[in-house]
């Protein structure tokens, strides 16, 4: 089974607050965010070969709005890219799409009291992550 | 990129302790649990169709030595499951692997205190869940 952008997406919105409703600005939230991407990816794809390399990934992540550090960024090649370090668009959307989850995810459940870290339950933990 | 299962264990293990090396003990640790689940899987596929519906999916979760409560369960499935809410043995694999890949992350990082709860910054969080 592939594992979709959009329903990483829906699912993780579904966990964090299962009383809320997903209505069209969302939908058009993430619709825009990989209009963005796709947008990015092809300005990076310097030489048009259909996927970026680690160095073209890097300015594309910067170019997107995400300023990753190192250990972030090599993780997201590690799992995203092939074994020649080349991304494809798909895995771009997907890998940077679950950073962007992820990071809403965290500030959702920050907000109460803004400590700049979750606390996390057995049972929270695996619900948040099995996605 | 289809995310493999093996993959999931071996970039979170990395992500909990980067010193960790893995050895022959986890690489056959990792084997039998699939041996494992390939057996459970075919004995609750009772009428050899190929795949599990949600009830025989209950059935080999327990039988795999998984207590999920409906909560958990239900998210296997919408995450998991197709439409019609069966499920392959690849994805019956990838989702039980990763829920005990998750369930020993959590143990690992409450080694210390034994709390039951865990407690990440943003940095942490993102490392543990962009896999």
């Amino acid at each position: 089974m592939r594992i979709h952008s959009h329903e990483i997406y829906l699912n993780l919105h579904k966990q964090v607050d299962a009383s809320r409703t997903l209505g069209y600005g969302e939908f058009k939230f993430l619709w825009d965010k990989i209009k963005k991407l796709v947008a990015v990816y092809k300005k990076h794809d310097v030489d048009k070969s259909g996927t970026i390399d680690s160095m073209e990934l890097r300015n594309a992540t910067g170019d997107a709005g995400f300023q990753l550090n190192n250990r972030l960024l090599d993780l997201i090649i590690a799992r995203y890219a092939d074994d020649k370090l080349q991304m494809e668009l798909d895995d771009f959307i997907t890998s940077l799409i679950r950073l962007e989850v992820m990071f809403r995810v965290f500030q959702i459940l920050d907000n109460k009291e803004k400590t700049g870290s979750i606390t996390l339950n057995l049972q929270q933990w695996l619900l948040l992550t099995i996605c």
